[in-house]
């Protein structure tokens, strides 16, 4: 190693979010030494957002030293494509839904040239865990993200999965019900997303109220303003009927783990976002489901794991990661 | 490159299937300078195999000058392990059915000691796409074998999956139809393999026949004994029900492929194996279906192609790929 390296000590980790962008600087060890955030939209163009983002950054970059003490930078986007560093028609971005965003490139040429990498949030999340998390020595595993939406990231030898086109791993767009599957945001019928994304979460309580008469706390709000949230607390409290929508949950995300493991046989499955909060109460249908749909030469032989990850700063180290990674 | 190196031109390819095990000596341009086979069944223990095996083996090494000619063995065989060249548990072996047999250590053993791999026939089959097919030059790729079953060889980044255990790639046990499907050779309901084996296709001909008055070719059989070759006869002959059988596998390998392609986005799905022969019967409902079913990210980014790998010996040339890697 140069001895102009062994000086570098930290990468900076942006997580660009829909409403916010958080940005850490990070050390080797996984500390996050500074912090800063800005808001992701409202700028009309993307030059608008760098200049915005480059005057936030700088504060802290003198905090820890300087820039010759960052090595390198890490972006977790919405629609990011490793190979090109860009953002590609992302739907929920002002300055970045009708086109291709060189975002990397804006970042590097303001900071001073450092290699700045950048690929979607769930795969920095897989490479966080990788790099910081419970993942640290495996070489085959995939992190699926219960969020807003289902993302995953897929590692097989060692290796994040980014396709042909820099778009691979996207599991939550598997279709679970091919016939008389729920309408997906994309478009299409019966992903993984619809069921078991966090708006599937509310939506499948949505539809166990209508379709009974069981009591249950959620019953004293409107239907329509139910979020997974309230499905959360109200199960925390021994609502049977919250708690049959994450057994449901758990089941649908079991199944589909069965089928990606015949994929690449991951040594893990590892769970992170909010839903992942519900615990047990998740984690047990769902393993129990999966060892109903798995095929025989694979059973008990993966691990279901929760991230480790801090919630708030997860997503900041995950992206951080990625610049070690350059 | 060391000398002794250069005087090794050819690798010795293993096509071990249920009934016959194929050898054939090859050279690094996939041109077959000799060939052998000998029952696979027949042999009491795993020892008497191996006998046979050298014994009709080292009259081929001896045409092509001698074992020290020989480079490497590749072994493509059911149940295969490349991490361990042991067969494990396969089902139709009567010398291996009821344990682990480390067949790579026990050929190379008795030949020399030259390097042994072993994996199953469908990532062989990919080995020898990417070597001497279609898939040269290809760094992300999946290869689906239509044969008796549905195998499946998945490569990323340059390198084949195994996963964590050696047994990557069973994409022919997807689920596709989660609740009334199909039950599965595997004792699961609803696998792509009930659907678009060759056994599969016989059952979609019988479903089709038992369901409807339609005149067909098949009528004239007793339905237990249609095999997929009756229906690809039928067909050719411009049978309609025999037609919409194959449209029926095509749509069902279509569907399936949007689902295999969120996981790894690869350039291309090679098709390889008996079916493959009925050629747009086959493809043009399967690129159709694929198109329907895809997110649209993905849309019109992968190829479809049929092996180009001659029929007969290309499961020779895929094992015999193997070998070149070690």
């Amino acid at each position: 190693m140069a001895t102009n390296e062994i000086i570098k000590p930290y990468v900076i980790g942006l997580d660009l979010g829909g409403t916010n962008s958080v940005f850490g600087i990070v050390d080797s060890r996984g500390e996050i030494k500074a912090t800063t955030a800005i808001k992701t939209q409202g700028y009309e163009k993307v030059e608008d957002y760098v200049n915005a983002a480059v005057e936030a950054l700088n504060i802290i970059i003198d905090q820890v030293g300087g820039i010759d003490t960052i090595k390198a930078m890490g972006i977790g986007a919405p629609n990011g494509n490793y190979y090109t560093g860009t953002i590609e028609f992302a739907p929920n971005l002002s300055w970045g839904h009708s086109g291709i965003v060189p975002l990397a490139e804006m970042f590097s040429k303001r900071l001073g040239g450092i290699p700045v990498g950048l690929t979607n949030d769930a795969n920095a999340a897989a490479i966080g865990e990788m790099t910081y998390g419970v993942a640290r020595g495996m070489k085959n595993f995939i992190v699926i993200t219960l969020g807003t939406g289902v993302g995953s990231g897929i590692v097989i030898n060692g290796q994040m999965v980014y396709g042909s086109d820099g778009f691979a791993g996207e599991l939550g767009h598997t279709t679970m019900r091919p016939n008389d599957g729920r309408l997906c945001g994309c478009g299409r019928k019966g992903c993984l997303e619809a069921y078991c994304s966090a708006t599937g979460v509310a939506r499948t309580a949505r539809e166990f109220l209508s379709t009974s008469d069981e009591p249950s706390l959620l019953r004293d709000m409107n239907a329509d303003d139910i979020t997974s949230l309230d499905v959360s607390i109200a199960a925390s409290k021994g609502d049977a009927l919250a708690n049959r929508v994450y057994e449901f949950t758990g089941e649908m995300l079991g199944e589909s783990c069965a089928n990606f493991a015949v994929f690449s046989s991951p040594e893990a499955f590892i769970f992170f976002g909010g839903l992942t909060k519900a615990g047990d109460l998740l984690m047990k249908p769902l393993v129990e489901s999966y060892n109903r749909h798995i095929l025989p030469v694979f059973k008990n032989k993966a691990k279901f794991l929760i991230s480790g990850l801090e919630g708030s700063s997860a997503a900041v180290l995950g992206a951080s990661a990625i610049g070690w990674e350059l």
